[in-house]
């Protein structure tokens, strides 16, 4: 199906209802704002066989992961709405005067309310999880805040049906009419319009670092700058210390060489970056890796644009001085299949080479013979921000580097022991954002329901009687929620 | 006493050692981090009188001011310190693991590490509670970052002496050697070479829109664009609804009088616009706010250049169309002196001239009268976003206000009912920061223990052993801080 890009007088009107939703919106209780979400998760169900079969369609996604990636859809739309309504996340705060104090201290009551319009940007590798009633758009209707969603034209009817599910869920809620838009536009222009406009308060991307970083500039060169929030990938580096590559070097290849091409490799927490010392222990993995990914046959990517990607950038990888490859997959590739690869290169070709750094999004891994521990030291040290660090190591190694282990930590927003950072679980506990380039702003997540707090602001109320304070704040707490009283957490009535 | 600028050889000697205190400070336990913070508070009280002559003389203020500010300093370093110590603001996560789940859910902790150096801007008008050992240097420790001061050329000798008791404070305490540092700098070229240093990660600011726009600039223009949190000012609206008005105009009038005149107006919270609905009351208001005004003498302003600015911006205000002077003082200004003025205007004025808008820091005020409610409302949603609102309202006035009441909420950071904007608590229920341009991003506060998250991000730790973990994520809760397990808040053992 094909649709056509939005026009300006069209993105125009979606922002001036998104706006007169907003001030109705966020008057709702948060059990209204749990009960749309939870709503919207039922259309989502309800779209049955149809939407997989668009998006396999589309995405070239297997139906496995798509079904699971629409259950985890659902999970995070439910999981959020639980959050919103349980409200710890409103950070209700309250300080009770003290007219005795000089000069008199007044009756202060903070809580979080929402921006804003949030647009979302559909991400091409999550064509549920990440666009359009994604983990941005369940958060930013937590928050309180409208969303206008661009679908990803790679996925536009996958998004365009999700869209209509959204709305129905919004017709049944009785929710604002601008609640929520879904705009379609393959052209820079319309992804422009829509950061740049001055109903819009926030802004939610999944996707490449040119994109990310594009959006971030033009949300901060705007008159009043906005927060985007842009998660922008990473090569998540693996460092494998000695005493653990010399107990288990067969299962870590083995578990790696799964990781590595899960999903065609297009995930942005894909192993890009393993790091070892040189060892007869790391050739041996090396070795491991190698045999494993000729066993692993290329997968469909999602889009002819993202196999080319791939091809380019893993030429460009392969072209520079000092990487050798280890091996490709023994099955060659048909159109649009990535092919798995591993390369490999010295310590001190990667430190001498920015182009080793950058992402080869894809079945593709590098790994890095480093002289000693220094040298691992070294490209730890200069490596830029990541989604996720990962360490194989005995408790032993740990300890005996922790120069490495603080180095390591320093730079990822999630430090994962003995594991694959494939797999990013929903959760409170979750960070999914690290130091830029990894996104553009590490204080915040984009999986979990913490990431509601991208898209909200304290507001203080002083001296504001009882019966005129928000629900949340006021004496009785009604909807038992947790609240600082006087630098106290408790459910308690204040 | 003269300094000089700060070469580019002593930034890099500065940020270098900053970097290298980075990952020893962040290792302290939070207990030694408020240790350190407390010890500041004591060397702050043991400068004694000698600071506070020394402020008097270069900021023109006055001695009670002086000491109180120090008084509030030593208050937000100790509680903040409590804060840091007790830990809620770390917010500790546990998700324990469940094998069972497919795919098997690993074991997931996340609490807040520190962003690294942050370099803090001393502000004009606060030389001890907004500079060299303020709000922004203790929640920068609270949250384990080394600080690098660029001082005031305003008080640059209070700051000097302030930095030498952190210095002292941290010698007691045995912290690392770059934890903190002090720089002088006049040119804008100091404050953009701390700001693009590569080892720089945030940045405290408080002052004007122009400073404070250029470092959110700066910091974004960087490889690797840090959060820069700029507290810009505002014109502070008040809003006189009509009921209230009627009641107590007189009252208001005297409240306000002394609100827009404290400290010679040089608040970020001055409220410079207030807004009411043309009346019989409205007139009374005005002549009584005249009256008052007539009576208070001008004061010393902090310097020849923020009086300069001052009488500039006045000038300019009252030069334009349709803005009258209702009264300035009787007193005449002396040199440097800034001379109280209120002015007024008529909504349709206000609403087609944007200059109105802008700050006229001092002791200023203009008085808009609209011509009734629909065009009171239209003037707050014409507002720019503000630190604070205020309603002048009656419970009757409010509830039949809502369309109003919104507006002007949306606008703020704190919302204040029936008192003044001027008077800032330090405490948790503290908001101070509002949208764009009161502050580059409101989804912080930079003054209460809140604003130790501004310079802190959260990390996961996935799979780790509890005794390989943070003693904050341990199983064992050993220093009794609320965590969030499984989805629920506790001080219990995992």
């Amino acid at each position: 199906m094909k649709y056509n890009d939005a026009t300006y007088e069209e993105i125009e009107l979606v922002m001036n209802k998104a706006w007169i939703a907003f001030h109705q919106y966020r008057k709702l209780s948060l059990k209204q704002r749990a009960d749309f979400m939870r709503t919207i998760a039922v259309e989502l169900e309800n779209c049955g066989d149809e939407l997989i079969h668009t998006a396999m369609r589309e995405t070239n996604l297997p139906e496995a992961r798509l079904r699971n990636e629409r259950a985890r859809t659902i999970f995070q739309l439910n999981s959020y709405a639980a959050a919103c309504e349980e409200g710890t996340w409103l950070d209700a705060r309250i300080d009770t005067a003290n007219p005795g104090k000089t000069p008199p201290k007044p009756d202060l009551r903070k809580m979080l309310v929402p921006l804003g319009p949030v647009v979302v940007f559909g991400a091409s590798n999550f064509p549920f999880a990440y666009s359009t009633a994604g983990g941005d758009t369940a958060c930013a209707f937590a928050a309180g805040c409208p969303v206008i969603i661009k679908a990803h034209p790679a996925h536009a009817e996958t998004s365009d049906t999700v869209a209509k599910a959204i709305l129905k869920a919004a017709e049944k809620c009785k929710m604002p009419g601008g609640i929520f838009a879904h705009i379609h536009g393959a052209s820079v222009e319309t992804g422009k319009a829509l950061v740049t406009h001055p109903h819009t308060k926030a802004v939610g991307f999944t996707g490449s670092f040119l994109g990310g970083k594009q959006l971030f500039d033009w949300g901060n060169q705007r008159k009043e700058p906005i927060p985007v929030f842009a998660e922008m990938g990473s090569i998540n580096p693996v460092f494998l210390l000695p005493e653990k590559l010399k107990e288990s070097a067969t299962d870590i290849a083995k578990m790696y060489a799964g990781s590595i091409t899960l999903g065609a490799g297009q995930f942005c927490t894909n192993p890009g970056l393993i790091i070892g010392i040189e060892s007869e222990d790391l050739q041996n993995f090396i070795t491991n890796l190698g045999e494993e990914i000729k066993h692993i046959a290329p997968a469909a990517m999602l889009h002819a644009g993202i196999s080319k990607l791939f091809y380019d950038n893993r030429t460009k990888a392969l072209a520079q001085q000092n990487v050798t490859i280890v091996a490709v997959s023994d099955t060659s590739a048909k159109e649009n299949q990535g092919i798995p690869t591993i390369a490999s290169a010295t310590g001190q070709a990667f430190l001498n080479n920015p182009v080793l750094h950058q992402e080869v999004f894809g079945p593709y891994s590098i790994v890095i013979r480093c002289k000693d521990k220094n040298e691992m030291t070294e490209v730890a040290k200069n490596l830029e921000g990541q989604l996720t660090s990962t360490l194989m190591a005995t408790e032993n190694d740990i300890r005996s580097n922790d120069e490495l282990v603080e180095a390591v930590k320093n730079i990822c927003g999630r430090f994962i022991l003995n594991g694959v950072p494939t797999g990013v679980e929903v959760s409170l506990s979750m960070q999914h954002g690290g130091p830029f380039p990894a996104t553009t702003d590490s204080r915040f997540t984009s999986v979990g329901a913490d990431g509601i707090k991208r898209f909200a602001r304290p507001i203080c109320f002083q001296n504001w009687s009882n019966n005129l304070l928000p629900d949340e704040l006021k004496n009785e707490n009604s909807a038992g929620i947790w609240r600082t009283i006087n630098n106290e957490l408790t459910k308690k009535n204040v």
